[in-house]
């Protein structure tokens, strides 16, 4: 057990490893540190960062969990890094690897976080756990709860998909629809979770161990690439858990003496919602709260109203790394779905999307240069909600005759 | 190279590799023969049957393709076996294992069999594909497809969920639905198919060589059990590809000399469709078309209509493994993708939970007993087909308001 305190990343004060969501002197995001001098010195790198493969509980030595009994895992993780070519070539970067995250047990990168923030549950002992969830942290929290054998409570906003609602649902959780977006939802979780005494799992920065499930994507980029450090990785960006959580990761590395570097980190949001792609593009360190959303990425549509401080962190990290944020339309969303599922057979929901349609844009901007070594993050599957962006599934119905067929061909 | 020849399971009449569907002189079902003995004298076992992971092609010396640059994957296989214990206990299994098939690209396990055909169909020099499918099938071959950038050509039910439609259509496939149940797209597709020069890749028993993807699931559970043959391995079931892949698999490795044994082999079916079932209750060796399909499992919804032959075939399967078949009824589906969701966190869609019901029918039976060692596949992910088994998606809508919700729970 290497991870010690959690520590305010504002005024540096330090906490013990309960359920505390921000820090009681200043109000900032709390994060797990680690005692990582005496990881190093107990522990060979392959130990530290062994292989990618099922089951994020392999990286432990750089978890917040410390016993095994309490480590739950649904085979999260281990997802493919593919090279891409076709599509690589059609929007011009030559070294273009997917990050293929619907690979995961709910078909989002959400089970790295819920797997870790389970298991930290079970082990504080507590007997019920809640979510404020565009749906797919909803979806995961539900499968981890059940097999956790805890009580789940979902707050989504109402437009999310029915198929994430069906897939939380079954799972035995409490789902309840709140009205407005995703902002409200997240209040009245946290509001809830405190009254009743839940473990608040929304994976925002407010929970500060799911962030550390999303570590393990750059542990596995880094052996997935030869051991090697890419020079950008561009994620799809709601409150940016995942863009801090990667960073954090790759630092880790660096800080271990296994790397020297860290990839530049791009954020990228819709068009219909950027409260972090706004503030950066007029050079601001202070997010605003987003106050109309209007966007088909549905899974990155946080307005972060109330909790503006998690924007300013991924600015942060961006500025840190020397990365970028850039927002896209849902035209450029749409395309960029038919691109993934059309070159690469890999079909995402709109959200995931993202992250190619931001590079195509970075690319052509030249803020990305086409030799670069790019890691795009496709974070949900496009059965999560399968209809935003595949409009035209009203196809031709005929009589079993092939005189029909050929008048349809 | 050690596929040898196309060999018809009736007559025994042989053919080259090439695109044939049946036996020309008596209409059997074509198998693929490889030179056994020249695989175990040029390999060492672990040569032939490396340990799992995604990518099926690890198993090319068994596969029917013989040339690298037409191996197609999108990093199927390779799925987690998971040890069962909370539903396990619920329904008296002492020793059950979950095969998650739902892990795959598409969310199916039809991707073993659709990248072994799609690759054959580039080494065959075919400019387009074909699948008559109940849409796990025509999602399939939509991916592989893109990725092969060959032309495809889908026919489904028109009851198909609309989930696996927006999945093929966003991978730029010609999608047609045909009214009727699925052999009416079945015969629609073979003719369509024949007429037009594309490699049909139906995945009953139409198609020789995608029942060779099937296999690699029988080599990664020998691997996945500790090396060990499981004693009875259960499957849903519609024409049963999947239940003879599975047993060939493992026929393999008892000819091989790498097990001594094969597991007894279980059909499950829908009470609604079980042409299969229906021979085998009443010691029938020929099977009937199904006439009126009616069940929530549609994508094992196969009523065999003018290739009984199939259901034949799995009939001999059962036979000759000394297994079972058995039917469930759409309550039984209900229940047991609910149990799978609440005790194992793991969400299928209708069909692929029957495995789960027929066990627990066959152990109340007395026909399998608690303490054999049991595997149980589950086929495709809830979220294709997310809301025929879960009913109440109709949750509490709320304002952002705490007495609200106090009112709802």
């Amino acid at each position: 057990m290497y991870a010690e305190k959690l520590q305010c990343v504002k005024c540096q004060a330090t906490y013990e490893l309960i359920d505390y969501y921000s820090c009681s002197v200043c109000g900032g995001i709390l994060d797990v540190r680690y005692d990582y001098e005496r990881i190093s010195k107990k522990h060979t790198v392959d130990q530290i960062i062994p292989s990618p493969g099922m089951n994020i509980w392999r990286y432990r030595l750089l978890l917040p969990v410390s016993q095994e009994e309490y480590m739950t895992s649904l085979q999260e993780g281990g997802t493919p890094l593919v090279r891409s070519e076709s599509l690589a070539k059609t929007i011009g970067a030559r070294d273009l690897f997917i990050k293929d995250e619907t690979r995961n047990p709910s078909g989002a990168f959400k089970d790295r976080p819920m797997s870790v923030g389970i298991s930290q549950a079970l082990q504080l002992k507590k007997a019920a756990v809640a979510t404020a969830s565009s749906g797919n942290g909803a979806a995961s929290i539900a499968m981890y709860a059940a097999k956790a054998k805890l009580a789940c409570y979902i707050f989504i906003p109402e437009a999310t998909p029915i198929g994430k609602v069906a897939q939380s649902v079954a799972c035995g959780a409490k789902v309840i629809k709140v009205k407005g977006d995703y902002s409200n939802s997240f209040r009245l979780a946290k509001q809830a979770a405190s009254e009743c005494s839940w473990m608040n799992l929304t994976s925002t920065f407010l929970n500060p161990y799911t962030v550390e499930g999303d570590k393990t994507v750059a542990y596995e980029l880094f052996h997935q690439l030869g051991r090697r450090v890419p020079d950008w990785v561009i994620i799809p960006t709601g409150a940016g858990p995942l863009v801090y959580g990667i960073y954090k990761g790759f630092a880790e590395l660096r800080g271990l003496g296994i790397t020297s570097d860290v990839p530049r980190m791009v954020a990228v949001q819709a068009e219909g919602c950027k409260p972090i792609v706004s503030a950066y593009e007029s050079n601001r360190s202070t997010v605003t709260g987003w106050e109309k959303v209007r966007t088909i990425a549905s899974a990155i549509a946080d307005p972060l109203r109330g909790y503006e401080q998690d924007g300013e962190r991924v600015l942060q990290v961006i500025g840190e790394s020397k990365g970028a944020a850039v927002a896209v339309s849902d035209e450029e969303v749409v395309r960029a779905v038919l691109l993934l599922a059309q070159e690469e057979g890999i079909f995402v929901e709109p959200a995931a999307a993202v992250s190619i349609a931001g590079l195509d844009k970075l690319i052509r901007a030249g803020t990305i240069q086409g030799a670069a070594q790019v890691v795009c993050l496709v974070t949900g599957h496009g059965l999560k909600d399968p209809t935003s962006s595949v409009k035209n599934t009203e196809v031709p119905v005929i009589g079993p005759d092939i005189a029909e067929l050929r008048q349809v061909l």
